[in-house]
């Protein structure tokens, strides 16, 4: 074995995900708290940094670490840029710190002859001012002078100990045993809607008025202020490019279509074009990149759906058959999932012969629709294609782009959910959408805030999607609605809905989660006002989000006690407690549950016995109270859940109303 | 971004110390379990298999992987030489089972022309053909001259779907997507004495029966039945090297040594010589090694002390100065920790300019005693020497002699004790000295057995050593030491004792933990049937040791609910439940306890109600019970601690003593 020299060990270096195999993820304006354990053999005094660099400034940058306790050590850098970080750890030993530690214990401990470490101090100090210049070299200079001279012992020890003596030459001394940890690890920093954004879907050839008659993208623009006043940020679309013909699905999803039947948006291509052109009857490009700049003028956005996946008619198909799965007979597969069939869809082969071409043709598609001003995408189906795939897509995009954001649509094996994440997705769809319960509930939560995940994975919780409408929005009505919102709408600082949500549609295909009628295979005009909606509660509900910044981030979710096995309550705070938010919620649709709810007062900040006010924000109402317990009813037909606002009564009267 | 083709994920790759930067630890006849997170896109089957070599053997082996849930694979090798082991993890896609499973669901899915899949599959055999030879060729020749046939098309897919052929095809397709973990993981696979081993510690000087007279390697070789009678593995010895004059410590570790004082051992060289002599009233080389040989056909071995250090008279302080550290003014330093002082000892500087010479010597002088006979090795403060060296010189050693073992006397910092186990030694001394409270215990021993320490950590717990006389072995009197004894010996496969020990000496110097007239400062011949000792009391620990497999590990190890805060219970287990071991120990020397224990009898694999059978081994008394709660008294003055060995009634007759 070669000998080497490591002085110095550096371990545990987090955040890392699966020690620095893949990149964590936070978003610009964040601080990124780094921790690590350092030590080495004896006992010198070390001094640690971290080292960082970016995208954006590719020259190293150093920001210093401190010992926290038992050889672990903590730090952390300031994320200012939308782009990509890398970060390490430098230790070295202190010589200076140690000789000063060293000199203090022999001089406390009564050694009367300090000659001899004066010496070395003065060696280290005359060391470091040959590396100093201006004010530094002055001082070291002044201290060496002293050092000369035939005062006292003491005296001339003293200046050694002065603080900016210290601080002077520990900044620029040698770095001896300079080590450094040995992965660069890397940071995704997106923007802060990667984070937080309350997402709606709809479908633009739904959104004209007359019934029957194909919605165009103007319709869209026409329909962009009624989604901005409900308080939703991105307007997610699905694909909006030709559709084929070939295999096309009629209503209901059943195999042959009828004359008129529009087809699924996912079976893309057609005589029109395929992933770059857009449906005729949609509009034209121009009349898209209309309706993204209007979404923009109000403060939104708009994504789109990229479904890497061809209808018999793309014109793919004729131009590269070698893209394509074909049987012995030399004709092209069409998707199969046996014995089900998917007649009007040829999967992609990404692992085919002419594999890098097609992956350069399958990026150009995501690059063109960003030059038309998309930066947001929703994948379809991401786990049926390559991860590496993905891992390659997502970085060449967001080298040029930094700014785009990818949300996963895969619902499969939580492995593979989170490989797609670890990837390079921005966002995951999740398992929510079938957790009612508040056991199952709690424990998927603390496993996305408490384990690695929380590093990586971002899940945007969608309520309903066009291929999932869930047993309790069949059965609960109107409260299961409200209550499967404010869940959504507060567990996660990401949330959707796919329209139609409002109006509390609720009917499926018998004995399954699909929609009866669904818009996957039909036009679907509604009256957006129609009796029964929760327009104004969904309204509520983004209001509440967007003015209580607890409620923008994940990782502060904790779980409180409630002595209701149907009432789950639990909240989140800011990191200076100012903004407090606690979340009770019915789970039961049917019936209303009383629970006692104990309000984590110590982890607010509130004495045993002080006054605080509870201000429920969807209601507007506020109470006093100052003990932990506090007893409520929640009934479904009136208030499914509760969010409260919590103030200290004290410390802040004028946010008190009794005051103002 | 380069694009590259990883097409399936291996990840969590189990064993692996701090992801396979360090080694695990394992023995000889082990069988090694691996598992690893192994999935790729999509619903194709895959197949994976762990690839391993060794230092004996180093073409790469392989050993199947089978699929357990939720994307997770096990499987196993067998360890079966003392040497290093590497090991990896390969995964494919199974062509030719992803076949069978999708032709397998169109044909119960009622797919009536089963034609093109056919021809798929028929393909799939022909490529494994042309790799086939002897009876694999016929049998694939034989299905394709069958698919040829205008036999039903059942039959000819019947032909296909046989075990043997899918057997031979996914044994010898090509291994289509074939990826390879990134890391390759290192075993250090011991001989069996590095995890079950009792230790017994003596100063050959003290093992004369003249008092005040030196003893030497023949008294040693005398005392050596007595120490295998109490049923020790390992006699170690401190430093045998002749010792320094200049500073030599005197009686009690006072400043000035009075003629004759033989002064500390650990006080390495003289003008006889260094750290490869030995002391002359000792005895000779010669001598040296008649002991080593005694111990050996005892069945025993000779553990040596390193301590690389050196007194002020070693011949290297004359031919190396280069080697040490200087002052100012030219001296060589003596150790210090200020404002502490030990004037006979010069600590060696492991960082001097000169260090790859120096580290050769000390390579040297290990590999000397090895070829002397010696295997086991017992270091001293290995915490004041380069994590790295430690690396370099136990690899070094142990690729020449893998039977080496070293034992690293580390008590300092948590994560500094973990690092010079994961830098290679073999055992470590542990917190077990300071641990005498029943949560304490638990803690410590929940961390060994239950955190990653269980890969790489052996701790050897000492009951006492020269520098350690433990606050309740100075107070609690003989049932402390009995109480000590018990919980190291039944705790750990790993235990020792420093011998004054079993005579239950107890005096220390005030207010400290040192002995009173330590032996590191002078010879102390004692009479080892002196009254009072528990002589017989540790043979019959030892003796339980040898007679339980369950005891001869450590990972086995569990704790189970006793009602007395004084009574701490565990057990141990073989993995097929026939020895099995519950050890209840009462912690206070002081004071008698009752406690009502819960013997595990699900884990036991005992029924409700089932009659099973208490064998208390320390008196070998036998008690039926036939249910969880047992109901004990522990007094210390009799008995401080049970050792029951548990057996089932019903299922082995023979073993209960009323039907011998």
């Amino acid at each position: 074995m070669k000998k080497e020299r490591r002085p110095i060990v550096i371990s545990r270096v987090q955040p890392a995900v699966d020690d620095g195999r893949y990149p964590v993820k936070r978003e610009a304006g964040d601080r990124l708290t780094v921790t690590a354990d350092i030590f080495k053999e004896g006992h010198d005094i070390l001094a640690a940094a971290i080292q960082y660099r970016s995208q954006d400034t590719p020259e190293w940058q150093e920001s210093p670490l401190r010992l926290v306790d038992n050889d672990g050590w903590a730090g952390s850098i300031l994320l200012e840029s939308n782009t990509r970080y890398w970060f390490t750890i430098e230790a070295w030993t202190d010589r200076f710190a140690s000789w000063v530690d060293d000199v203090t214990r022999r001089a406390q401990g009564g050694q009367a002859d300090l000659t001899s470490e004066l010496l070395e101090g003065a060696r280290l100090v005359t060391q470091a001012r040959a590396r100093a210049a201006g004010a530094d070299a002055d001082l070291l200079e002044s201290v060496l002078a002293r050092a000369g001279t035939a005062d006292a012992q003491e005296a001339r020890l003293d200046a050694f100990l002065q603080p900016a003596v210290r601080e002077a030459v520990c900044r620029l001394q040698e770095r001896v045993d300079a080590t450094r940890y040995d992965r660069e690890l890397e940071v995704v920093v997106d923007r802060v809607r990667a984070r937080f954004a309350a997402w709606y879907e709809l479908f633009p050839r739904s959104q004209g008025k007359v019934p029957g008659r194909h919605g165009t993208f103007d319709d869209c623009i026409e329909r962009l202020p009624d989604v901005q006043r409900m308080g939703f940020d991105v307007v997610y679309v699905p694909p909006i490019h030709p559709i084929g013909r070939t295999g096309r699905k009629g209503r209901d999803n059943s195999l042959t279509a009828a004359p008129g039947d529009p087809g699924s948006p996912w079976a893309i291509g057609g005589l029109e074009g395929g992933h770059t052109a857009v449906h005729p009857d949609l509009g034209k490009l121009d009349d898209f990149r209309r309706l993204v700049s209007a979404a923009e003028r109000l403060g939104m956005e708009v994504a789109l759906d990229i479904a890497f996946q061809c209808s018999p008619d793309h014109p793919w198909v004729r131009e590269h058959p070698e893209w394509f799965y074909h049987r012995p007979d030399g004709t092209i597969r069409y998707a199969e999932n046996p014995p089900k069939k998917y007649q009007d869809i040829f999967p992609i082969n990404f692992n085919c012969e002419a594999w890098e071409a097609l992956w350069d043709e399958l990026l150009h598609v995501v690059l063109f629709w960003v030059e038309h001003g998309v930066l947001t995408f929703r994948v379809d189906n991401p786990h049926t294609k390559p991860f590496d795939f993905w891992r390659w897509l997502i970085r060449e995009v967001q080298e040029r782009h930094p700014e785009v954001v990818f949300l996963s649509e895969a619902f499969t094996r939580p492995k593979v959910m989170r490989e797609l994440a670890k990837a390079g997705f921005s966002q995951s769809y999740t398992y929510f959408t079938w957790r009612n319960f508040k056991e199952e509930l709690t424990e998927y939560f603390q496993e996305l805030v408490g384990s690695e995940m929380r590093e990586y994975f971002r899940g945007n919780l969608f309520v309903n999607t066009p291929d999932i409408l869930p047993e309790v929005l069949q059965r609960g009505g109107p409260a299961a609605f409200q209550m499967r919102a404010a869940l959504a709408a507060t567990l996660s600082p990401l949330w959707g809905i796919y329209s139609g949500f409002e109006l509390c549609e609720g009917a499926a295909m018998p004995g399954s989660e699909e929609y009866a009628r669904s818009e996957k295979y039909e036009i679907r005009v509604r009256d957006w006002s129609s009796p029964g909606n929760i327009v104004d509660y969904i309204t509520r509900l983004n209001a509440i989000r967007r003015e209580n910044p607890a409620l923008h981030t994940l990782l502060n979710l904790r779980f409180y006690p409630s002595d209701s096995s149907q009432v789950i309550f639990y909240g989140k705070m800011t990191a200076d407690r100012d903004n407090v938010i606690l979340v009770a919620v019915n789970l039961d649709p049917f019936a209303a549950h009383s629970a006692t709810l104990a309000v984590p007062l110590e982890e607010i900040g509130i004495s045993a016995g002080e006054t605080y006010e509870l201000h429920e924000l969807l209601s507007d109402e506020r109470q006093l109270a100052h003990e932990g317990s506090v007893a409520i009813e929640l009934a479904p037909a009136t208030s499914p859940a509760r969010i409260y606002r919590v103030r200290r009564w004290r410390r802040r009267e004028q946010d008190f109303p009794y005051f103002r």
